[in-house]
């Protein structure tokens, strides 16, 4: 049985060009960037290069990219090394509710040592009101971090708004972009924020790499200090084969936006429509646009997201049931919470995150797929018993 | 030309075994070992039998494994995270003079947020003593770090007479383990510590692997907070491929331990006996004995370090001038200087770093090739005319 993989949101394969470019790198041409002989100068060549492709994709400059082991690491070193860095200006820190995991918690670390944290609202499709983040100011706010595009539900948010009115008030914005770089334009000078998150997996680059960028001149406390890698602002032996990846998926991402974006969505509003327009008691989670192209997310009413998660899988389809990171916990994820969907509608979330290579016909099987999974675990639900009840009353 | 690879501090190549391991996680399966579905289980069952085979290696169970990027974030989550988890009780920290600048370095960032350390003074070959250590412990201190070895001079440090008299005391203990594991016999157990760095690169394991073990019940503040991986120690995606070729080599490690020791440590002699007894005014750094198998470093005197790099890379030998994190900074090495040696004797510092594939005919290469270049450097040298015109007065 061939599988279908619609979990690009967990993980999405590497790029064959990408793992061609990194082979070199994983056998004669071992040797660490920083040491001075000939081995290692042709391997910095190569990071180097990689840098320029990594900043080339979101408007940047490559001496501004830090290198990271992952979008969590690239966020973690925002949230603490910008709040850390401005720490005798102020202490109190702004971000929205339905930013990811690392976000959030290292937020919440930070208040371990005397920070605070305002958590903005968003609205039912899980948008950011600029003014909110306005409102929630403070003269000791010196961070704020909205993300530009989530994962779970789709949204992408109006960080430009945002960047504009904080930096009007001295604030310094993050953005975790990790979801959004690679597969929606992303431009740092547009997006006038300070600090932006990306990752490559997203976009068919490796595991283990990822990077933060800061705009020149902004001040951060490394997470990992040490050596002079990464201009002092992350220490460790770079991980260089994954940098190449990370760079050669990047040109790629460049090249192929547009085209993998328009077909994307198309697929990704082939299967909303197919699925709302077949079945009852489905709702879309997030707006209908603008969303992330490669994504579709439903709450099921009258079933749990893990029922049917393993349902589908049985069935050869891999998909998520929400943020891969908290897909353990069990709990109703804090995305659709905050978007005000009550905690049992919310238990039924189900995440279709599409791929390069996901076809019409895969789409059209998971829909039809869809139906008897939902109708069996229905009925094995007291909770829609008691609504056909209600409903023959 | 065949070129001379003895630069394994800085970056050793990956072993064919492990690659072969690894590429089926950079191909087929690159799911999130963190998804329920099929897909992630399966990745996932190949993270867990590499955490087994990393604890195997140090006799640690395999929850008390958490894995990091590299060597210098497993250092840097020891010092910040131990230190942070236990400030209530104190916040006084003692480190050695010879540590790796990702132990110094996160030591000095926690100066920042209000702590304070001692650094304890080693002897002429770079040995901590454990009575010095003790000297030093306050009813404040509660994290001792102090390396395993000392990969820029050989030293072995006696660990486990460190940590036995500081838990006597109720202190942690971290050892820098970076240098040993994989290359001298290491056990958590005899070493009685509380933490433990380790990385995959030393042992011929990928880059963007290392570990940090922690005692059972040992609380940690995370670099990386965010998702659930680690057991919370440590958020965001596991780096698969490399996880399982960490694994895949510490495999290896363990079968082949004592028989590289045993030849690499020979082939280390030859070197040493050979350059010393070859050439004059040229001192070994570190102590002949107990020693890493694998390394070989000496001062030269009159001629500096990065002359000697620069002219044995044209003759095709790769070597170090000593640590690769701060290769670039120009500064005479701080493990040197705290070795009691002067700073324009500590500015000739070489580091030969052996391969297991290393061969006594390269070795003797290097040796034959050495004498030129250090003839050649020392006729242009102002020190050395000085000291012959002083000689012949």
């Amino acid at each position: 049985m061939n599988r279908i993989y619609l979990d690009r949101i967990a993980a999405a394969p590497l790029l064959p060009e990408a793992l061609e470019e990194m082979l070199p790198y994983l056998r004669a041409s071992y040797a660490n960037p920083q040491s001075l002989h000939r081995d290692g100068q042709i391997v910095l060549e190569a990071v180097d290069a990689a840098r320029e492709s990594i900043a080339r994709l979101i408007g940047a400059e490559a001496p501004d990219v830090v290198f990271t082991a992952s979008g969590s690491e690239a966020n973690n070193l925002a949230i603490k090394g910008l709040a850390l860095a401005s720490r005798m200006k102020g202490t109190h820190l702004v971000v929205s509710a339905v930013e990811h995991p690392s976000v959030l918690n290292a937020a919440r670390a930070l208040e371990k040592l005397g920070f605070t944290t305002t958590v903005v609202p968003v609205d039912g499709t899980g948008r950011v009101d600029p003014a909110a983040v306005a409102a929630a100011l403070t003269p000791k706010t010196t961070l704020v971090s909205v993300m530009l595009a989530n994962s779970e539900v789709g949204t992408i948010e109006p960080v430009a708004e945002i960047a504009a009115l904080c930096r009007a008030r001295g604030v310094l914005v993050h953005t975790d972009a990790v979801a959004a770089a690679g597969s929606v334009p992303v431009d740092v000078a547009a997006l006038g924020a300070d600090a932006l998150s990306l990752a490559a997996a997203p976009f068919y680059g490796p595991k283990g790499a990822a990077a933060l960028w800061l705009r020149k001149g902004t001040r951060v406390l490394p997470l990992v200090d040490g050596g002079v890698q990464e201009g002092g602002r992350r220490a460790g032996t770079e991980n260089t084969a994954a940098i190449v990846g990370f760079g050669r998926a990047a040109e790629i991402a460049r090249e192929r936006l547009s085209a993998r974006a328009a077909r994307e969505s198309a697929l990704r509003d082939r299967l909303i429509d197919g699925v709302l327009g077949t079945y009852g008691h489905i709702v879309l989670t997030g707006p209908r646009a603008p969303r992330l192209p490669y994504q579709a997310s439903f709450c099921v009413e009258f079933v749990e997201g893990e029922a049917l998660l393993l349902s589908l899988d049985m069935k050869g389809i891999a998909v998520s049931s929400g943020s891969a990171c908290s897909s353990k916990s069990l709990k109703a994820s804090h995305v659709l919470l905050a978007m005000g969907l009550d905690h049992a509608l919310a238990q039924g979330s189900l995440v279709f995150s599409l791929l390069e290579g996901t076809t019409a016909e895969e789409i059209d099987a998971v829909i039809a797929a869809f139906g008897p999974i939902i109708d069996r675990l229905r009925k094995m639900s007291p909770t829609y018993t008691a609504f056909l009840k209600e409903k023959r009353a």
